[in-house]
């Protein structure tokens, strides 16, 4: 059976990601689970998006990844299931489902041809992902599931990529975590080690290989744990020192 | 083994969930856990009842639900395994025992019979809750657990029952999850479609079936997805909008 | 195969822990695994220390505790997997990995001897220390994870001894969980039953044996979950009614 990942704007504050979990082990029983995340802001499938992507490369190969950010439930958009490599990706076509990669496959989930119950308006993860998420799992047919589409069509992540100009890269932070770093939009891997970021005021940040080598209260540009370019304070918050929000733009040069 | 499903007020700042999981896996291993939440308000057997009934339908049929708000811990209130269906809840006599159905079979669990050290006055739930749902994971005899009684004297669920009156229903706020939605205690299938609710100034609030019916920035009437009707706001918080707390009244009438 | 109980100071919020989970059931699929707790407070060594000798004794005999609360990452810290008992430890030498007992065998993890790619330099969980949990977890050869050190030069437990002095012991408090109690570092076997706390202005606290001797608004000293002297509140918080924050003493006598 393969594991199945999640990944919710949910919270934990109720009972709706541990009915997830129920459904998924009432319907595919001794499932592995494994929790990504929950506290996706409401709604935000950019962030959504975002924390997919950072936990994408660790995930089990044959892993089924039930990502729920869905701010459209109940409305036009369309529920799937995707097949990226040797994994499957279920989730609302929101940007969510296109933000992991070239899909090869694409079901559209059907509740009817799944047998279940007509959904509720409100809870599509409990009524209609987690089911198709357990059915994957346990190795169903995923044509039972619903019709094949074509795998281009979907709706594009919306986080914006950055754009390059004569040595200069335009980037957005697109990610603050809990101990106040600022991911920007750049992977590390297109700017050189020489790099430095401008940012705000304009203020200069020069690249480092690690928190350590940063004089207390800097701002250093470094290599995060997923690729991409932070602005980090040894053993402070970059976020609370800069005052940068999400979305706000970071200037990446080759260094002077 | 039966899968065990856990629900406390403990929060997740501290260890006390984490110790309730590695007993249970000390005690029956390999068991499969679920979370279905932890962060019921401190002692709050109403809310702690509340989420028991609206994850129950989505358990597998043989779970055991290990739930824990128990402010009366060290004192006088049973501490009871209860049989309802063919699942096992094992809560303490002060409401949340009794708030998951009707009980076929009641057991006020011994430690002494269990072969177990005199519990700490403090963490009932480690000491004596999590191994009880551990050996009726296992599938060990309930009378092991303790004396078989009678399962109509439980301390009933304070959560108040609507009152109906010519075509108005008198309902409470029972619950306002992540979303800022106001949970009622009226199902939906008590009241028409055509339905309205009253609630504050007075102010009418109009019944949708989706969040995505609504006006921006409009209060409305929609079935939840425990089948509740709850007051909301589509991408936005019904209770930041309206004001309305726990307990606050909202009258249901059948609509204009 | 063991199972893995994980603590950390990496939150919620990201999708950090989520990724150490992912690289368990990656490296060990089926693997058991439990959350003690990922909200130590960013940093925090002491905290650390504090939760997983709270939970070390509810722990399966055999399970493999990653401990990942890591300020130095990137740095020159040692990481380590400590053999206590039965159990493993895998966690930085920065006081850690010294908390839960005496070593009977130590190894410094060696990412070239695990055949693993170099580390990123901000995240030693996913990159060295999980994959290593992973593998004692499944029953590698502990000496394939790196090289095996006297056990005696580890970095000691930051977590100050309380101090004796002629039937007074001056102790601090350690901890404060989500119902408000103030943990002190004193165990309650060391004390006697009729003893009295002095706090603050001084104000006395005598010693209850649970929350429901305690009068109305009186803050007392019992004897909490984890064997420990705490200052409590039946039914409310004494962090908020004391003003007590970590590391703030507490006099603890014989009583009157």
């Amino acid at each position: 059976m393969r594991p199945v990942a999640l990944l919710t704007d949910f919270g934990l504050a109720d009972h709706y990601v541990g009915v997830l979990h129920a459904v998924l082990e009432r319907e595919a029983p001794g499932v592995r689970r494994i929790d990504i995340g929950h506290q996706v802001p409401p709604g935000d499938v950019w962030s959504g998006c975002f924390v997919l992507r950072c936990a994408w490369p660790s995930l089990p190969a044959d892993a089924v990844v039930l990502a729920v950010v869905d701010p459209g439930v109940g409305g036009e958009r369309r529920p799937l299931a995707v097949r990226i490599g040797g994994r499957w990706l279920v989730a609302p076509d929101n940007g969510l489902a296109a933000a992991a990669g070239v899909a090869a496959e694409v079901i559209e989930l059907d509740w009817r041809r799944m047998g279940l119950p007509a959904p509720s308006a409100t809870f599509h993860g409990r009524d209609l992902f987690a089911p198709a998420a357990a059915r994957l799992a346990r190795g169903d047919d995923p044509a039972t599931l619903g019709e094949r589409i074509a795998p281009d069509g979907l709706v594009p992540c919306p986080i914006p990529e950055p754009q390059g100009n004569g040595g200069t890269w335009h980037a957005v932070v697109v990610h603050i975590d809990r101990f106040g770093n600022l991911i920007t939009t750049l992977r590390a891997a297109a700017a050189p080690p020489g790099a430095a970021a401008w940012y705000g005021a304009p203020r200069p940040a020069r690249r480092v290989r690690s928190y350590g080598e940063a004089a207390p209260g800097e701002v250093v540009l470094l290599e995060g744990s997923s690729g991409l370019l932070e602005l980090a304070v040894n053993r402070g918050s970059a976020a609370a020192l800069t005052g940068l929000g999400r979305g706000d733009v970071v200037d990446i040069t080759s260094g002077e």
